[in-house]
C-alpha cells in the first residue's frame, strides 16, 4: 500500500524570489510536484528543480481557471499517491488565499498538510514604495480587504467602519470594483482628499506606484493601463512616502493634502 | 572622508529562523553591525556571524528600553561612520514596528536605507495554529491593531467599526489592555460568544494556543501565566481550527458556538 504523501500550503510572497522564506526555499528540493497559481512569479517558478512536476491551476487571459473543487481534488489525489506536494500561492495562504478551503478539504480526506506563511503583498508593497502601514499620528492600525468577489453582487461590507480615517485600508485585487469602493467610502464620510496609492506589480522589476486621492484614483488608474496585480493603500500614511524620500507617479497633480511628517 | 554606510530596516518575522526571508538571511553576511529588538529570537541572533557587532535596544524585564530617539541616533551615527547596519525588528518593520519613524529620521539625515519586509506575526501565528484570517462565510477581511499604547490613556479607537462580526480582528501586544478591549467590543455589539484565540510565542518551540471567547478570554488568560508575546485573534474564523484538524487548549469549556465548517 502506498504511503500517504503530504501537502505544503506555501505562501510565495509578492513575486521577488528573495522575499520567499527560508522554509519555502528549502522545500523546493524536497517535493515531488508543485501546484501553482497565476500570481506566482516566473522568477520563483525558476527555482523549481529540473525533474519536479509543475501543475498550473491559475487563470490565464481568456481561459477559465481551474475551479477550486478541482484544485482540492488534485491535491488529494497527488498526496494519496504518496507524493509530496507544494501548493504554491502568491502572498500568504491564510489571507485571501483560499488556503483554508484547501486545508479543510485535505483534513477531511485524512491528508497531512502544513501551512507555511508568506510575506503578504501589503507588507511587501509597503516596504518597496516607502509606505508604512501604521505610523504614530497617521494610523493606529491597518485593515485588509479584497475587492474581488465571486459573483456580480455589490460588495457587502461594513462601509461605515471601513471609512475610519485613522485606519489604513489596504485593498487586494480592487481594480474591478474600484468605483464602487471609492464611492461608498466617500458616501460614508471618508474625505475625497484622502491619499491613495496604487501599487502595480509590487516588488517586481516592472513595479509602478501611482499616488492619487480617493476622489481621483478611479480616473487616474484608468489612464495607467496597469497590467498585473494592483494593491491599493488608502489613508493618511500615503503622505509619508515623501518624508521617507520616495518619489512616485502622479497624474491629477498634487491633490493630496501635504502635512508635516512626524 | 568616510563613505556613508547604509541601514537595512529588516523584518525578522515571528521568531522561527526558517521564516526569515532569503533577503534578510543573505544580509547577515553583508553587514557590519546588527541593532536588534527584544522580540528578535535567540535562534535568529545565532545566525549573526562571529565578528559582527550586535547592539541590543530592546526592553529587558525591569529595565527601560532604549528610547526611540536614541535608537534613531545610534542608526545615524553608525551609518555616518560608513558602517552597513542591519536594524532587525520582530515581525514586519512597517506594521507596528516604528520602522517608519526610523526611516524618516534616516532620510532627514541623508542616510541611505532599505526596508526589507518580514512575515508579520498574524500570518505566522495563523499558519502555526491552523487559523485562517479570512475564509468564505466567516470573514471578508482582517484588521490589525496594537493593544500597546505609549501612555496610560484609554485606547482611542473606532470601537463601533472594530466590532464588525465579519472581519477578523487581530490584536498585537494586547495583554495589558485586554479587559478594555473586550469590554468595549461587547459594548459595541460584538457577541460575548465570539471566539478568540490567544497565541503565545507563536512559531517558537514553546508556542501555546488558547481558545476562548470574548466574554471569557480575560479570565482565561489570567490563568495561563503566559510569558512572551501574545497575539489575539478575534472572530468566527477561530472556529475553523477544528475543521483544519488542530486541537488547542481550552479553559472555560466549549463556550464557543460550534458551526459546520465550510
Amino acid at each position: 500500500m502506498t504511503e500517504t504523501g503530504k501537502v505544503y500550503l506555501v505562501g510565495a510572497g509578492p513575486g521577488d524570489p528573495d522575499l520567499l522564506t527560508i522554509k519555502a526555499h528549502k522545500l523546493f528540493d524536497q517535493v515531488d510536484v508543485v501546484v501553482y497559481d497565476r500570481l506566482v512569479s516566473d522568477e520563483i517558478m525558476n527555482l523549481v528543480p529540473a525533474g519536479t512536476s509543475c501543475i498550473s491551476v491559475g487563470k490565464q487571459p481568456r481561459f477559465h481557471p481551474v475551479p477550486q473543487e478541482q484544485i482540492n481534488d488534485i491535491l488529494v489525489s497527488l498526496a494519496a499517491e504518496g507524493q509530496r506536494v507544494m501548493r504554491l500561492k502568491g502572498g500568504d495562504p491564510f489571507l485571501f488565499g483560499r488556503g483554508s478551503e484547501e486545508a479543510a478539504y485535505l483534513h477531511a480526506n485524512n491528508i497531512p498538510f502544513e501551512v507555511i506563511p508568506g510575506v503578504t503583498s501589503a507588507s511587501a508593497c509597503a516596504a518597496a514604495v516607502g509606505l508604512p502601514l501604521t505610523h504614530r499620528g497617521y494610523a493606529t492600525g491597518a485593515r485588509f480587504i479584497t475587492g474581488h468577489c465571486s459573483d456580480d453582487n455589490d460588495l457587502d461590507w461594513d462601509w461605515k467602519g471601513l471609512s475610519d480615517p485613522n485606519t489604513t485600508l489596504v485593498v487586494y485585487m480592487g481594480v474591478a470594483n474600484l468605483i464602487q469602493i471609492c464611492t461608498r467610502l466617500t458616501e460614508n464620510g471618508l474625505a475625497e482628499s484622502t491619499p491613495v496609492a496604487a501599487i502595480n506589480n509590487g516588488t517586481r522589476p516592472d513595479q509602478r506606484c501611482l499616488i492619487s486621492s480617493l476622489g481621483a484614483i478611479t480616473g487616474d488608474v484608468a489612464k495607467c493601463n496597469f497590467s498585473g496585480p494592483v494593491l491599493f493603500v488608502i489613508g493618511r500614511v500615503v503622505e509619508l512616502t515623501k518624508a521617507l524620500g520616495f518619489e512616485h507617479e502622479r497624474i491629477s497633480g498634487d491633490l493630496v493634502e501635504e502635512r508635516e511628517s512626524a
